[in-house]
């Protein structure tokens, strides 16, 4: 089985423990995460061979970041050192109506001063078959976007299915070049867009709704401007609150529109990686199903990880199938 | 105020915190339980004279299961200790539509390895009203089945009232005898019957629904089949998730049917031991009040242990009381 | 900016983790609180310069409790210390219909010892706009009672706002005086009334329903009764169960009625201290904003602190303001 | 075999975790304990049959402390429940030269409030061959005082051994009766003392030193003095700091001076408790060896218990005998 | 690099935390070990190529003693699934004169299942330069025997260098056969012995003391007795208390005798795993360093274990360097 | 009475549990620190009024910092904002011969990108006798120099004592300036040196060694060096290993030499911060006791911060004067 790669930054995860704020208690958890590092680990999870490339710090925090990922199979070869800080988030976990905060301590990290002509992506892409890459990386530094073009060159060449979440985060982008332009620059170079209207619009500067009808034209015109692009899939979410959410995938692949039922989660154990988990689904199902199932399966993985501490779905294969076929009664397995 | 024993393996339950999953942390929970040894700490919380009989290891472990049922004041007294291990399980919670999941270590457990003729059990029915064991018991050896069926031969003797839970668990079994058979012959020897058409459909290979009217006739028989079975207590589960249930109970006991209130249970705290709650509810209210009263006070049990962590309910028969006459808001008891 | 001054004891609360029961954990988690302490927490962290005056144990533990409040920034220096234990709770969480309990250890509390002479009003009250204080205070002791009458008479000599929740606790109110009589002398004293119907009916010996019509006529009588009190901010909830709750909030001024829109509040993280959350939240609003304004970020101040451990709201008032304009969706902010 | 019965204040410890301090973490562990109950919890973890007397809150604290003695086989029968709160002390750990600091909120427990005359010591002394006490009882009240000479009283009318270690608290004794006095009086109806030259000082104004003459010249006086006792059994510590001890342990039984060798113990685990500790050692042993093989087995019993976290000793009988043998090389057992 | 291969039960250790009694707290840490994972741990952490050989339980519990190694880097494509559990241990941590104890449930284990004909070990041993095996796993069941004898065969006919701590524990060994008989007959097979007279006179049937002399005589005697074997590696240890030893090392290869300094270790953070962590030092400095050095080495992984919790030894190549050469300080690195 | 201002970065310690790697635990516990905010901490401990100056995060992470300073009584009110992120640093702790290791993430600091022209210190110094800094600060950014200049340039002016810690660590000073030239520039502008003859060769590039005459010699020619320089305290430190320690103090005031005796520290429990620990017992005792007091009282402090988790000393006066007298034993306090 060929391999799929992912690039990105591996972000240490610091919070206090269930809805504590920081000053409530002097104890801590933690995880290891980051975008693409979870599609990654999710991807290792569900049975499939992975590498995961990028930069950690030269201490025993970038090491336990490395082991981390390791465990669950992914190949960390190509993460080197460096001599600057991991990057990391601390949150504060809300509920109900209360957000959960998250404050960053990344923009100084090892990842974003990355360079881009150490990272021998000629050889990562051997029986490489497929790339995913997020919106974020390019955000973070400009040497970061550097390697990412030069990633997304080499893997076009090579005829390799790059996926791409553009989510464009505002707070990011601090290194003085245009997200848009760049974002345009990099989508063109993938085949598989994951997002819908919001992230069209931010790309295109146009203006599409929420509903199927625009979804579809959006994916539409999107198709139209990037030639390579050949599938989108979109996931909409109602939130009651922190705690009580509805989920629903759709896709658009020129020829066809379908959506997924909705599935009802309550109570959310952890939002975060949500969108990850729908990315490693989605990968895990077009590369052995047909596009409808393949939505299915990453809807029913974005559902179980809010069930699943931590950044990255562990959910195994067969507890995402047997909830994409509708069992959601949760009974227990004994 | 006579006695009541229970026959079955004392189980450690071990559970990493919350909805982790076991390689997510180095930290663990642990309770004993066992289904026998739960009703038997949830009659004695509720005031009862409670005995129980069984093995445990020769070690710490074993040791600390015995204090662990002392302490609620359960006789140890017929515990007896072996060189085999407790027997324990493992446990991966999971919420929503994430099944928790379960995984045994008991088939060398130390009951597993009961001597039956080392149980003493004329003396241990002195001052004893009532037994109660279940299905489990007779499916984990033949020495423990054999013991069982000793038990309830002497029991049935002194005119001992008998209440069973006949669950049938596929997945035990292994030691090569024919689970229906023996459950039969064990049924017949007892006379409060805790279940309803699934587990009669399971004894006297019938398929009936659980719509009312199959619920009376396929008590109605039971007891038919059954000369000593002289009622059966059924409950029912409707669960949206695994964290969202509403439960029900109802009752044939040859001329009266009657139901409980449903109540409604979100968010569940802790699944595992319900159905025991429900059983040693059950015992209590039928040595104290009529088959009805008795009823609801199982069905409050059993929604009260929802609420406890660990498998063991742990309401006292104030609260459950109050539950069954309808209080449910929760208000705080200063 | 003129600081608030609060009065009252500070408890500890002492729970097991989560939903268990004392006896099934060594482990315990503590907060500091009380009623007008966690009043004072949640102004300091709204902004408002506030003092606490008050009584703690001369130990490490009184120590501990300082420290706490000092964090916030609420000013201790009026916080004397005694031979007397600090006051404490021991709190076992319940759920769903499972009521929570507490049990208090505080007949005897450093507070409950307070020498009314050693206190300096007057130089506690220069650059003081506002006096807090509740029904518990005059109930714990009669020194306690003396107190607070000579803080109020000299309170009220220099103008000051006074607010009261004159909440009755039947269990407490030990020392022969009679509760009603008191809290009728005290409530004369103060300006704004934190209560509705059930609080006026226990003053008044009337028996107003809580319909809105009957709010505004037992408003009224209050107001007509006691010619100090100025308004009246009442507060509403429906309990489905212990973690399902609705709440609203609903004023009256001699003038205007007002009410506001109901929050749903699904789970409930912590209900303790909501009133307090509650009352906090009015006087910061009161000092700033019109009456209604007022009302709904109480309303929001209160809906919020369920979803925050320990018994003080540390909610901002950028987050509240954000829920009183009706951001329910609690989406993570980065 | 005859039973032991003790008679005291249970009280419970509540402490941070480690060498923390209070306002350091929002974590405490607890447990029950108190000098009496800690004797009969390691006497029945020893294999005898004992019953604890006394007194706790009518709550759930008072049950887990009733639960927290019945699981090691004390029997509760004659503790009886009040509305006075459980006492109970906080500790901060100490470390090298940091002392450890304890804080009691026990002067308005539940014991101190016991009923003399709600106690049977009639039956309570059926079956009994040994009683214990210590000076902390009649410390606390005039009504713990009245209780425990009744049953000093009944006690030495019926024959039974009666042991005492009567520590003298200076800090305690607020009830307005002089220590001395007291203590002098409950002494004379006692059989075993625990004890050396400082405690004999405090009885009877002498001044002897810790030197072994002076030990045997005051024992000599006490058994003069109080022609009940029997037998005098000392301990002696040097202590390093906090961490390191050296304990010996001595005796005088009116013929025969022995001493027993000394015991190095670093680190120091717990430190509480350890008194108690050889008091149920000697207990132990005296019921079964000779005076000299009971010394030694209190020694080893008290080296022991530093080793062990809470108050009370939860060695075994072959735990201690192998440590009294002089095996202190604490090899893994497997 | 070629690869070192070990072989062997991947066990679970749970243990309260600190010196806690089981039955004392409801918490539990685990780690995962078994003396030959230790040593592969061990290996890899220091940079090594390693592959571990044995069967887990088909269940989330292998499921995690596997991603345990595969973290390290540990090659777990071997490890086979078993319907059997997981081999576990149970562990309370003594302190002092007291003992740790550790009670096993390991006897009908997933490795003692293993079959002897599902190993490939042809396709394993490519690239292998070291295979190590223990005295244990023969001892565990005669399929564990069987498989071990296999692969010794192949192992040797493929000039692997093949070690051995041939520990003899008597509790094993309950399938029939004789210890010494089938430990010889592995150990012929066998090029490097870690053990000293103790271990020698297990096998030979002779009583050499510790002495120094006797060290050289028995390790002659040993290698008269087995051709194969080359050289041996022993280490002695000193035992004031659990917390407080000395240890030291020595090597004879047939010409060469030496010894290393003394370290002293106190104190001690985990004595498990000590004798592992000297297996994976010795292996790592013999395919390194000279004899002696590899002896340094050894004794100096074997020191730094003491203070890491868990079995195995995850100190790096330069920490134990450093200790090597003398750096016993530990002063803080920044 | 007047205050001290201490300057410079608040850190926040990360570490895992115990002697934990990171890896081996998802449990983190936190402090807030920093060298001078330690002293401002204890020095608040210890009764006096103190305030910090510096720059946190502009998240719930500094704020917490804040509220960390506020429980003490450290005033706040001049440490700003910044949208960086607060400094921090993550710790194992090791143990015996294995060193603990730190790794810093603080180049990109809040504090490190401090503007020197926002701090008003001409209100700062209002009321204020005494400054201290240490050699951290101006090697953290050109910035943080520039500002401390400007500090001490201004205390100088008012004749405000000034006490230094001037530190120099190698791996800081990554901005391109001469770290000697530096701190000569600012020893020059301060009264009282902390430090010996290593910290004085750093300044002066002489060569004295640890020897009384030496620390002698080398402390004249620091005063003669530097005219405002009046004191010199140095502490020295016998590490066996990280566990136990041997630390003593001495001083040199131009006409007085003297030494204290030393203070062995077994088990320490933690390391960081006993030199903020020695400086602020230094500060306190000099502003109240003569010069040798003051220095006991230092090294008291310093010896008891070894016992207390976290980065800063919580000992109060009364038990440092009480270790200061010679009391060491650490019998327990009630």
């Amino acid at each position: 089985m060929s391999k799929v790669v992912t690039f990105g930054e591996v972000l240490m995860r610091i919070a206090p423990k269930g809805n504590k704020k920081l000053n409530q208690s002097n104890e801590l958890e933690y995880y290891f995460g980051g975008t693409e590092a979870n599609v990654a680990i999710s991807l290792a999870q569900l049975g499939n061979q992975t590498q995961h490339v990028g930069v950690v710090s030269n201490d025993f925090v970038g090491e336990a970041a490395k082991k981390y990922l390791q465990q669950f199979g992914v190949n960390t070869s190509s993460i080197s050192h460096s001599d600057h800080p991991l990057g990391l988030y601390f949150l504060e976990v809300g509920a109900v109506m209360r957000s959960s905060t998250i404050s960053y301590n990344r923009s100084n990290s090892a990842f974003s001063h990355i360079d881009p002509n150490k990272i021998d992506w000629d050889t990562i892409f051997e029986d490489c078959s497929w790339f995913h890459w997020t919106g974020i990386t390019p955000a973070l530094s400009y040497n970061a976007y550097q390697a990412l073009k030069k990633a997304l060159t080499i893997a076009n060449s090579k005829g390799i299915t790059i996926s791409t979440d553009p989510a464009y985060r505002s707070n990011l982008w601090n290194y003085g070049r245009d997200a848009k332009e760049i974002l345009n620059e990099l989508v063109e170079l993938s085949t598989i867009f994951i997002g819908g209207p919001n992230e069209i619009n931010e790309l295109l500067d146009t203006s599409f709704s929420n509903h199927i009808d625009q979804f579809i034209e959006s994916a539409s015109r999107l198709m139209n401007t990037y030639k390579n692009i050949k599938k989108v899939f979109d996931k909409t979410r109602v939130s009651f609150n922190a705690n009580w959410h509805k989920i629903k995938a759709r896709m658009y692949n020129g020829n066809e529109f379908a959506e997924t039922n909705e599935i009802e989660i309550t109570p959310v154990i952890d939002r975060i990686g949500t969108g990850d988990a729908y990315a490693a689904g989605l990968i895990h199902g077009l590369m052995r199903f047909n596009d409808y199932k393949a939505l299915e399966f990453a809807n029913a993985a974005c559902a179980v990880k809010h069930t699943i501490e931590g950044d990255a779905n562990l959910a195994t294969e067969k507890e995402i199938l047997s909830i994409a076929r509708g069992k959601l009664s949760g009974r227990i397995i004994r």
